[in-house]
């Protein structure tokens, strides 16, 4: 089941809605932080509410936590499972792919009790076996070497935020935003009548402004009506993106 | 549903058995010839016949062929997608693994109707995203590249086969085996009273013998008894694990 987050607040967690959600067979309550596609950063407060009501239903809460090290404003990303209690109730979910700029690589890891991770090999060894070894050792190099390209990322992808926002701006007819707090992606609402399908719009985008983003919907179904951008880009392609975006949506 | 392979005909197909095991909600045909575990190559015969099955009963086979360029003693490969008939019914799943010893580097291809494809992407993606760029590209330097590895993997396997035979030959009264043709596995039958729980016995071969085998169960209930052996690897490792076989079963 899918719980809406609340874009009125910055996309942040319904805690009330994930308790009504919760069913007698409900095993766990999954999330991303910093968020794809919303860039939320959810608050530690926000967080320490959903560990108690795991811990209340015996939930195990899984974590999707690739933009950890992405977060901009004076937000923090917390872990839930730096709460001691959640110790056997947290599966937190990472990746070479953000930190390092590792995507093709694909390698990652996850931190959880000890106790289940034979559990979780038995699906991930017929899914994957193994993690390829030339990316384990590529892993090591990015986790032993220097980490000032962490801060470069983070730095670039900040200023990238601040030129999206601004051309967002400009374009306050058609779309609305929250100012995403981390992670390289927001998700602007489309406000005009052809926005209701994201789909739709998206294609359009594609195939008339040769602008290429993500449809909201495939987020959820309230989702539809936004589109996921990513600033993980350089400046001058975001500006040429907006031109394109602006001269076509006149 | 699992249909046994005939042990006695070296592991052949059954197809008067994959006849009978196709029930109305039956979608696939699934096998693997070269085979793992049993080393076993699947006659042309046999696949014209399975592929005759498969078109009346309008059914997909989907195979692994991975080991398709080891195979010896004039057994030939066959792919089934070669038979024009099968265009729409067959997916034919290759890998770099085996052809280049490139196992580490997680990737491999299938061959199928265009139509296919892109449901079969529906699932590839959640799962995996894509085979890691950098394996991509080793891939290509693979394909590329000069081709005597292919000849002399396949020449070492010949002669690595030859000696774990004639090995097994000289423990008649613990194993009998049939002569794998493909691949670099074969999966002899454990005769001794001790071999009918084979995980228990590949147990005891690993932790008092130190020799790692993998046991028959793990291919299905009529694996039961069976061990698989692995011949990709130096005549001097398979000596010494034969001695301490001997030296432990006496």
């Amino acid at each position: 089941m899918l719980v809406p987050t609340i874009e009125e607040e910055g996309f942040a967690l319904d805690i009330a809605g994930i308790r009504k959600a919760i069913t007698p067979s409900t095993k766990a309550i999954m999330y991303c932080s910093p968020s794809n596609p919303t860039g939320t950063v959810f608050a530690e407060e926000q967080l320490r509410e959903l560990a108690a009501v795991a811990l209340e239903h015996d939930l195990t809460v899984i974590t999707d936590e690739a933009y950890e090290y992405f977060t901009y404003d004076g937000h923090k990303h917390f872990s839930i499972a730096s709460i001691p209690e959640m110790r056997k109730h947290a599966v937190s979910c990472y990746t070479f792919t953000k930190t390092y700029a590792m995507t093709g690589w694909r390698i990652g890891y996850l931190h959880t009790d000890e106790e289940l991770i034979p559990q979780i090999a038995k699906a991930h060894i017929p899914l994957a076996i193994c993690a390829p070894v030339v990316s384990q050792f590529a892993a090591l190099a990015a986790l032993q070497g220097p980490q000032d390209c962490v801060t470069a990322f983070r730095e670039h992808y900040q200023a990238m935020r601040d030129l999206m926002c601004s051309r967002l701006d400009d374009m306050g007819s058609v779309f609305a935003y929250q100012r995403p707090h981390g992670s390289y992606l927001m998700f602007p609402r489309i406000l005009s009548e052809k926005g209701k399908d994201s789909t739709a719009f998206c294609k359009r985008l594609l195939k008339e402004a040769r602008v290429s983003t993500t449809p909201g919907i495939a987020f959820g179904p309230t989702g539809e009506a936004h589109l996921r951008l990513s600033f993980c880009v350089s400046e001058e392609k975001i500006n040429k993106a907006f031109d394109r975006m602006e001269a076509f949506l006149k």
